[in-house]
């Protein structure tokens, strides 16, 4: 288990140390259903978590590393298809994603993290890590795709990738209206008409578009 | 112009109301450039803009007031072009939107309104108010493309449009990477290939994907 803010080795699983990194992210996740990121502090998760307050600040300093490593935990419980289409895998994940993003307090811990990020950089570089490493796993679907002769060989894995994701933080974020399964077929049918019409295609002469650094 | 915290009547072009008007939200703009958002406070505002803190207080409330008038200020700057086909307009809309998010500052804007909206339901509801408004009008091209037989009859405008802009909300939000012209051109290739292929298309017996309450 991937985590931001101790060394591994400190992570024995059914140790003490385990069963409270358990309770805290449980109760942040209570939390930010229950009250969203507005009311949230360290001081609420430590009462309902019953975990001593100042152990919490000891290992996550501050809200927003709590809320990091809570969208690592929860993001990567999305499970990455291998169903042998590029059909298949796309609305298998889409629906993943819409699986996930239809509960409310999934929803409200990615406006807290998004919304920590603009205010702090580390945030930032945690939420940008986080999403390229997510990308670049299920980038693999894209090459299969590819080596299985299913899309052109020039396209680009991430920005493919990137656009399916698109609409359900578009839907989160901007819109503010539910993420539901008609949300990720129109997803999965959409980037699959746009590979295939070439909009996700690598440009010579540099890095891919989406990946290159900056901001 | 459309103003979200007074009566439109306040406003009278080239008077004291307007030039204080534009001096607050050129002073916000100017500070989310140099500072973001976890720094912006009415003093600043303030301070910056000349304008006496009890005046900006009056008329603004809070730093959330100030945002929600900007993103509206801002927002309705991009034009929507109406060039006779499709792909043309698909170009341009997404060009214009690309130049206005290539600016710094319009970025930090956009973070701190998706930000302040994670904290305070009252800018949740300006934000999706503002939008659900600006897609109401791209729209109108989605139509006319219908009208002209280059979109199948029950393309959905709403969500057509909603799927262009999806990709610079989260290059900017989540993928934190500089929005360009590669960007608008893979989204305006990808949306015209995506609505032939039937992503957008509406539901039978309820309102379209995108368009119902909730959240």
């Amino acid at each position: 288990m991937t985590t931001a803010h101790h060394a591994p080795g400190e992570t024995r699983p059914g140790g003490r140390t385990a069963r409270t990194r358990k309770a805290v992210l449980t109760a942040v996740f209570e939390e930010l259903g229950e009250n969203g990121f507005g009311g949230l502090t360290m001081e609420k998760v430590a009462s309902r978590s019953g975990i001593h307050l100042a152990t919490v600040y000891r290992r996550w300093r501050c809200i927003e590393g709590l809320i990091c490593e809570l969208l690592t935990e929860v993001g990567s419980e999305v499970p990455l298809p291998d169903s042998g289409t590029l059909s298949g895998d796309l609305r298998a994940l889409a629906r993943s994603i819409a699986a996930l993003y239809g509960e409310g307090r999934v929803r409200r811990l990615i406006e807290a993290v998004v919304s920590a990020a603009a205010r702090d950089g580390q945030v930032a570089s945690v939420l940008r890590t986080f999403f390229d490493e997510r990308l670049a796993l299920a980038g693999r679907m894209v090459q299969r795709a590819v080596d299985r002769g299913e899309l052109p060989a020039n396209t680009d894995p991430v920005q493919m990738m990137s656009a399916l994701g698109a609409p359900f933080y578009y839907r989160i974020l901007i819109a503010r209206r539910p993420v539901d399964r008609d949300l990720a077929d129109s997803a999965a049918t959409a980037v699959r008409a746009a590979a295939h019409a070439g909009a996700y295609t690598k440009k010579d002469g540099g890095p891919a578009n989406g990946t290159s650094p900056g901001g």
